[in-house]
């Protein structure tokens, strides 16, 4: 999720509360500030567009993971953040600080091997000095779609829930240091975003926060609670890793019953975790309250 | 300019080429890596995107410029690049990384000032920790202009060559380590840009880098000369700071003689510094060899 997206309480949430207030300007039938990603009226047509930052030390370890592992997360991250809207992210442009010649070349391999597998090839950008790395990718695609983008705001009791994967895999592969596909190489679930909106999801989120920070984003988003059955938790990983470890990727879709099967019928996976309930103070796991575990970036 | 345009010689340059090689995927009419902005089709329409990065220790001195300044220019030159092509950035996308929710309130003053006076609102983006402070700006504009947005490339020999204001301002600031408006404060050429591209320009650049090294960007680009009679100095700044100091964000336009009367006649600045010559061996101003001096970010 981006920073529209990463309002997970505290310092950050109330940051982006007042920033949401500094702009305004937007016609009608635009999204600004505030989910995963905006939706915007420029060149005669709708754009959705996302961005988020990768800095060293903060999102990645240079010991744990290659720099072109880096780049192909970087882009894959806001896929997914597009993904989370029912969209495909199809120009990317990205803005690079701190690294050499051979380090922006060991980057882009990994930049370019998601443009490749994802159809978004780089437009654009800047290449500068510095004294960290840090890499932000801006993503954009067509928001003319039908039916329209969907937003984190339109859950509504009695929509059931799904998860389109196990989730805790990042989080476990994190927590011991090691590498693994799950954190270097996150697959955005473009194909579930797009099915998802195309069958009336409702409402979408991407889990890079935590599961529960995310979930909690929409259920605040709509004025909604939440009734849970279960989770699907990854080989290896514990319940902890999947509720509030994060960078999963997996998209969280709230709807109608018939987005599983329609799912399914297409050989995409969804995995109904439980259903959305009208009283917004009503958030169990399991018969267990369910907190707002996640990863606050700020 | 961006990375696109910041082909400013050595490292750099070569990285950019590379970088360009690795994107294919785009449609006719589109424009890549190479350039002020993209020219992309997305969402049913025409997008121009630009992307630039502002690092500390790199590109400001927190000592001289306010997280205020910081901001304002992250957007401004960013909205520069747009107007280098002819268009004019209706919204952005903001990451930053490195400052603490006091800081990012004083940049947001500064970003929110310039995206009101430019007519540019934030969409979204993302805030997050960091060693360092890294600020990276995204704007869109329509590129459904007509006639269409101006490249480098099309300088022809016999166009005239213009800036839209002295130069050397901010490199006399920076050399000092003054705080000054032109340093600070930089206001993006729009209404000029947007102009010469309506009245017929061939190729814009801004000079970020450095006056030289941007008109090389364009002389290669076209594979053209100039002869260069004079260039308009700012009050106090050198000949080296004008030539090579960047930071100017004035605009060099190339095109027919009627687009300084055209300019004239709309109030807007056009000050003529010589022509376009065929051999792009010959770069002469006032009867010497124009270097390609700038600054490299990289």
């Amino acid at each position: 999720v981006s920073f529209v997206g990463d309002a997970t309480g505290g310092g950050e949430f109330g940051a982006i509360e007042r920033l949401a207030g500094l702009f305004g300007g937007l016609g009608p039938g635009e999204v600004g500030i505030g989910d995963d990603a905006a939706l915007v009226a420029v060149g005669g047509g709708s754009v959705v567009v996302a961005a988020d930052a990768l800095v060293e030390g903060v999102h990645f370890d240079l010991s744990v993971l290659s720099l072109a592992d880096v780049g192909w997360k970087a882009l894959a991250v806001n896929l997914s953040d597009l993904a989370a809207m029912g969209c495909v992210g199809t120009r990317a442009v990205v803005t690079v600080s701190g690294l050499d010649a051979d380090g922006v070349a060991s980057l882009y391999s990994g930049i370019s091997d998601a443009s490749a597998a994802f159809g978004c090839p780089v437009v654009g950008g800047d290449l500068t000095g510095g004294p960290c790395v840090c890499v932000s990718v801006t993503v954009l695609g067509s928001g003319a779609v039908l039916p329209p983008p969907v937003l984190r705001s339109g859950a509504r009791p009695g929509d059931l829930i799904w998860v389109t994967g196990a989730l805790g895999a990042a989080a476990w592969a994190l927590r011991r240091g090691v590498w693994s596909a799950a954190l270097a190489r996150p697959v955005p679930r473009i194909l579930e975003g797009v099915a998802a909106r195309e069958l009336g999801a409702t409402a979408m989120i991407d889990v890079s926060d935590g599961f529960a920070a995310d979930l909690s984003h929409i259920l605040d988003a709509s004025g909604v609670g939440c009734s849970l059955t279960r989770l699907p938790i990854a080989d290896g990983a514990t319940m902890a890793d999947a509720v509030g470890g994060g960078d999963d990727y997996e998209l969280i879709i709230c709807g109608p019953f018939d987005i599983g099967p329609g799912l399914s019928n297409r050989g995409l996976a969804a995995i109904p975790i439980g259903s959305v309930v009208g009283d917004p103070t009503v958030r169990m796991l399991d018969g267990a309250p369910l907190g707002r575990e996640g990863w606050t970036h700020f």
